[in-house]
């Protein structure tokens, strides 16, 4: 995700520096100008920001919890040490939120990879070759009820119904581990039949979407795939599509669809 | 579960017989007097109970798909057809609920392992050594407040949260399934911290317990230590538990607590 954002604000134009955390980032990102940071070297972060005269920032979130065994605490990060410890409780989304505001009482302007690169949110519609059936569909609204009603107690972005039963439910575990699970689900014959069911996902409400943005690429399709499902269907304008056209070509070689639902704010 | 079950009731002189479904039920049921059936011969499920004298019935619910490629239909499932075509469509426990009416209405009594068994409820309080602290009873009620949530979109009846942070929300694969998915979220360092965290088990609103109450058994509480968990929380007198004494000893072993958490008639 880093990349493609990079390569598109590279094709505008734009000047781009990435702060990139060891063990977390492709390393394919070295094409670009870059600075390698170590967990906890938070110092170092404002050091290349400035050094590199970058104001605005694009945070790209879904990062796992910190890898504690490779911290390397700087001066910056004992100075920002209260707020660090307070960043250990709760979920997801409230670290976030206070990771921009922290980057915003600092002077920075934090967008979301939306705001950038439009073009990169899945616009509503179908996509592919293949529409979405009236059971897809109301598979489809099953799932978006299930997200919607994790998503207020800050949970997962996505589920997957089949034929009005709820396969899976995600929540730490990440869209790829659960599609798995719903292609394992399947071998064992515990769904409703295959070549059925619709992957949903859609930011969680209140979620800070400017870091962590809902995002679908082409593993996700590959993975729906083999999970018998029907197709994907997202929150659009509100979900990040990584790689759009290997993921459509995919879609459309596998006899998947990819539909956009009309999101509105009143959901946010 | 249906040994147990039979185990229980023969100490109580009450005679049995057990009628199974071929790939189903474990071979140990063979102890019992017994008549196996495979998936689609209703009629011969009426005739064994007929013959052995059957008028309650204890039905031991859990199990997965109907196996398709192994169904053998015989004239009671003609009958049956329109019952059975109803099945199809929807989650477990409007299935289950149907099932139960469809044998009260040909004139058997239902009962629920609990109530012919009521020394397998998880009775209130703890019952092992160790006791839940307080951040333990924290992560307890954020997990029962998902089941809770979940449960009326008739999903499943477990969750897993450590640290105030939602870990995973069991849907169709079972809770040893999502045990396993923690375990592996441990390891890859995306829980906060190990050593913590509560598994929540507890009956969706609604659902039909006789035929399908959740239960735990020392599967569970070896997945629970793997996982990485302080312990166990199920909702009391609404939760069975298989061999209650080898749950309770691994619990100790592995310094996990279990824990009846009362749970009132206003959450059915």
């Amino acid at each position: 995700m880093p990349a493609f954002i990079a390569d598109a604000a590279s094709a505008d134009n734009v000047p781009v520096h990435i702060v990139a955390i060891r063990g977390e980032a492709d390393r394919d990102i070295e094409r670009f100008p870059h600075t390698w940071i170590k967990w906890g070297e938070v110092g170092k972060v404002f050091t290349a920001l400035d050094k590199n005269g970058c104001n605005d920032l694009v945070i790209i979130g879904g990062v796992s919890r910190p890898d504690f065994k490779n911290v390397r605490i700087d001066l910056g990060a004992l100075k920002a040490l209260p707020f660090l410890l307070s960043l250990s409780k709760g979920g997801d989304d409230h670290i976030l939120s206070r990771i921009v505001r922290f980057f915003e009482q600092k002077g920075y302007r934090v967008h979301g990879a939306g705001d950038v690169l439009p073009e990169l949110l899945v616009p509503e519609g179908t996509l592919t070759r293949r529409s979405p059936s009236a059971g897809d569909e109301a598979d489809m609204a099953l799932a978006f009820e299930v997200v919607r009603t994790l998503g207020k107690l800050d949970i997962g972005q996505a589920a997957v119904v089949s034929n009005g039963y709820v396969l899976a439910v995600e929540a730490a575990e990440g869209t790829d581990a659960m599609l798995e699970r719903c292609a394992a689900i399947k071998q064992e014959g515990r769904s409703h039949g295959t070549g059925t069911g619709v992957l949903v996902k859609a930011p969680k409400p209140g979620q800070e979407e400017r870091v962590d943005m809902p995002t679908i690429g082409p593993e996700t399709m590959l993975k729906a795939a083999e999970a018998g499902l029907s197709g994907v269907a997202v929150a659009a304008q509100h979900v990040l599509i990584a790689d759009y056209n290997r993921t459509i070509q995919i879609a459309n070689e596998r006899k998947l669809f990819l539909y956009g639902a009309p999101w509105g704010e009143t959901e946010a």
